[in-house]
């Protein structure tokens, strides 16, 4: 069993990356409502992100969304976010909002289309050279509304073709992570509805590429946690998208729904020591937060997953090995909840003051103005959003 | 069993009602793909509804939205229905898509929220006095996103004072209907989420209020022709709203996710004689036609109640009822099965070309040069869309 | 904020019901695995009952299921219960596991059958007034597997005819406690298939009839706490059976899926005040321990429920009504997250040794040689299981 | 487009082989009940689907269940086979009714159950051979109930380990059948719960080693023709398991729940040519039939299966592939729906009349005189059952 030092190390070496997109507006189909200091560009979004980095102490990176973060000098971007402390994580492409892609992106029937979107995931390395980025994380929202619709063999070989390209032309270090989702906005087909279409793209593509998992993506009833154990033992899991749901795809805030779903998640993870730096894990934050305040949801949705690694973290392996190997079900369970049962918050607030943070980086966050700054100073202009 | 001129003249007698915002640009929240030729303005909504009706001759009366569909003279957009052939149907409140309506509408914490909600909600009784509509459709986006957010037990309470005073407001002949709706854009709670909800309130309110089904607003697994018969045996059901899904609230032409349940919840209606005009059940599209073009999609989806009303209809009811009463679980299938796989396109072919129509809605469609008229009209202007 | 003190007060009064049947043997329809040391009559299961009890000092009843319960001299048997301490019960009735009720029980289209079910609800009652039972619990089975196989309106008729004059019976202080069930062993239609059904009933019959919630008995998806939210402000929530599920009803221990909404349906019975004796709510367990040994099984289940009392009485009230009041989202749902995060598990083990009990209660079971003696002592005659 | 000729010649091809085990009692956890005239013995239940085979003209195989349908000597049940005019189809392991398999069968944490399970495994290849069987079919109910009962990441080592080893045991033709299932027997994990777990182990093994669909085994909202499009591209299909499902696995006659979905698979099928012989696509029934009457209930589901595949042959392929290549949306669809409206149950009563079978053949059936010959028949005996 892990010492209490040991977890604190490990909590302590866990980046999670925020979302550009997050600090921006956002909403469902019925309404976007605004709220008061709202970045208004890419870099004020990078302000946003080192603050959360620096209350929290675990937030190192932020991924951005092309085109909603296109800037001129992408080297610049870059060397801001490295004066506020942080760094460019994954390059997001958008293959979703331009009116050519009504009927699909890389999988529509129109050829030229589908140049176009090549197009726009190779423009996407060449950001991830100018940043420095090392990851591309591909989402396609392309899919059918109608039975008939298009023809879903031909959607897979164009989206093969397409895959095959942009793999081509990822650089040393650089992979590519494939996200899937069951529905929306397509309502028949999707063309990337689940891991295994991930799963089989990848594995016909090669090292670089991995299958990323967005924690609201899945059909109700689907065991996360499984579809975690399952690749990284075949070394294909690149890593997460995390938020939660109750429904569908509600993209609230990770660990809200069912901490207990998370703590599974992680203790997937931790035994497989993939909570490692080494084990290049992109614990990535996708969430939208339409309701509540934007960055101390996403303080606290920080503080979520390192709450849910703590407990995972102390989970005692010896116990649990032996109950599962002695076919002792509820000595089994019982390993699992005890860890799952303890609070690890002081712990967590003792991490914090040892590396001279504030215990409490949400209460920090509302006394340190930053709000009630952001709310004046960026009072003008045109707040960023989904599409912006 | 009926005779095929009972089924034609029981056809003809339904009146399937379409809805005015149906006709303007709708999509998910990551895009709205706007059409060519969509409507500018409730009057131009209403021309498309009255091609639906003159093609189909099924479909005389249209359900507004508002604010969507607010006019200076209601009286005169009435007139103008009239004068196209068709009448105004349900008015439907809409209390979210204002900034104030954040947290809720009429379950809003804040009682000056609430208090303009109600207000809007007798504004709408208004309208239906100047239009003449008999129908008053309440929808409530209300809930919450996160556990803890706010009181379940005092939204009910808040809930049902609203709609007690908006009910007193109802005039001789006027009646509530009430929707549900599991969840979106409410991710946690929602203060109307099933037909219970809806039921209860519509109990305690009295007799002009009455249950509205949306069929895309349930959960998985939901047997929807069940809530249909058990609404119908109390006298609660008002009507529908028509569309169909895969997923969640999809929003698709209705009939096409799966036929077999249109028809299970017609051959409900049938068995009840609901699909009789003295029954007053408001068979209303509530439909969003993201990708497809409008008009003709508003058109088949039309065809498609009328299509699985004509099944519903030639279901052998003596056969079937023998069956029953003798526990022949196969035979009583065998007979509702006989009626669904029975292709029912002629007979309505005939129905139509009895009454002078073409017998073939879509191809006439595409053959009367509406749809060049209407894009070359309506080229300049905003184009209406959900929020406009 | 209640002290320490107030909830261990509130815990102590807790009540939690076990099932006969639950100590029995159970499984999937795939495999019964028998398990060592399995009670072989009614009284057997009270023995076992009353250990559960005397270890965790809250399961004072014991709900009986008839026929599986069925013995010659009822007050033998409730007096056998007073000696080891502990009480009878709900009883459940059973008219599902009889080669009449093929195609129903109270709905069967066959009227003998009707009667031959509505005399077995009677005869439950009876058994009640002879052990002193206060609750009849209804669960039926009923319901079709193919469309068209039955009336779905002809079987409410028929349902509610037996639940009234079921009801009549019923004499002062006793309680018809009606549950639903989504589907299973029904594939079709399940004649109470929901909560609004069973109110609906319950409405019509009076007073003495109320719902009951089976944890494991929804659509995925539904949000289960404010089905509880509800029926506590319309008086119409008589009680529970608990368990938990990933998928549908997997009967598995209460608590263990789902912690969080364990605790979130203890949060709307306590803001109910529903947690005391006087509210009457019946908080019962059905589940079935198919793997895991029964005793330390049902122990745990109580431990389970009991710790998220716990924590729902540890929600700072004032914080969280101030939080909603003010609209404020995160502050909100924090204000109830304080309260699950904390561990609540010395302050149990504290009230049980201020009783006098083991701090530890399946650590003291396994001590105690109990499962050592009936496995010797039970080693001959049949094991009771499901229809036995 | 297909002639009409074509279309019944296709018919004509298909084989549909229906299960040993669907002629024998079945049913849910809560109730098996038995039907008169029921088989006695795997040879039994060999006449019975020669029954279906001869009214149909369409089963020509049965698949077989290791231990329900071990004999001493399988020659001589091949050899009976062939008399009444069928052949032996998949051999279907079953490792779930034992009591050694209660936490897993080749996944089970203790090794000497693994080599059981794997012993057995071998044994029904061996069993193949003697039948001259060519596929083995695998299901295996192994997972666990509680989170950390055992290792989700072990089991799937076990796995692999007893697929590799029972892999190299198949014959020149053979192929071994890998099924998944969400849930049920197993209620947390489930150690193959989805096609890409079984796709991933299929192409670990090799070529002998596909994939098969059970129509009921999939979570709420998957889109089941997409996964047939994706294996039959990855020539990873190797047949299915049809019945069909409102909520979970229901095992509902294929086609009656959702015949849309039926007809959406058989359209993939068409599009791959993968109806024709020469796929080797095994199209099999797995099935429940608990309150209908077995052998009529096997004989429906035959002929849904055909008329599906008669729909699905008599798409227009041009005009849907001239409207997906144009886009059209609309056009697209209906060119679908019109081969799924069609009544093709004329066609096929002539094409069975034209190979001098009766057009009818439920009635043929009731006329035979063959439930009452088998009624009194096997009137004494045990009647054979899931489990025997």
């Amino acid at each position: 069993m892990r010492t209490n030092d040991a977890v604190k190390a490990a909590v302590r070496a866990l980046g999670v990356e925020t979302a550009s997109w997050a600090y921006a507006n956002s909403g469902t189909r019925f309404k976007v409502f605004g709220q008061p200091g709202v970045p208004r560009d890419p870099y004020e979004k990078i302000d946003d992100a080192a603050v959360v980095n620096r209350l929290t102490g675990g937030a190192p990176t932020v991924s951005l969304h092309i085109p909603w973060d296109k800037v001129d000098d992408y080297a610049s971007l870059a060397a801001h976010a490295k004066e506020q402390g942080v760094r460019i994580g994954a390059i997001n492409s958008n293959v979703f909002q331009d009116d050519d892609y009504k009927l699909g992106s890389v999988t529509n029937p129109d050829p030229a289309v589908r140049r176009k979107a090549i197009d726009h995931l190779l423009e996407c390395v060449d950001i991830m050279d100018a940043t420095g980025s090392a990851d591309l994380k591909l989402w396609f929202s392309d899919g059918t509304n109608y039975p008939g619709q298009d023809s879903i063999r031909a959607r897979q070989d164009r989206l093969a073709e397409a895959l095959a390209e942009t793999y081509q032309r990822l650089g040393e270090g650089q992979r590519m992570l494939l996200e899937y989702k069951l529905f929306e906005p397509a309502f028949y087909t999707t063309d990337v509805p689940d891991w295994g279409t991930s799963y089989a793209h990848c594995m016909e593509l090669g090292e670089k590429a991995q299958v990323v998992i967005d924690t609201g993506h899945h059909a109700p009833g689907t065991n996360i946690e499984f579809i975690v154990a399952f690749l990284l033992r075949a070394a294909k899991l690149g890593g997460f998208d995390f938020n939660s749901r109750f429904y569908a795809d509600d993209d609230l805030m990770v660990g809200a729904a069912d901490p207990f779903q998370l703590f599974r998640i992680l203790h997937e993870i931790v035994s497989a020591g993939a909570h490692e730096p080494a084990a290049r894990i992109a614990f990535m934050l996708d969430q939208c937060h339409n309701i509540e305040p934007k960055i101390p949801a996403i303080i606290r949705s920080v503080m979520n997953v390192q709450e849910a690694l703590a407990k995972a973290l102390l989970v005692d392996d010896d116990t649990l090995a032996k109950a599962q190997a002695d076919g002792d079900v509820l000595g089994a369970n019982a390993a699992l909840m005890d860890a799952y049962n303890t609070d690890v918050r002081p712990l967590l607030a003792e991490l914090r003051a040892d590396h001279g943070l504030d215990p409490d980086p949400i209460g920090a966050y509302h006394r340190s103005g930053y709000f009630e700054t952001i709310t004046a100073a960026r009072a003008d202009g045109v707040q960023a959003g989904w599409g912006a």
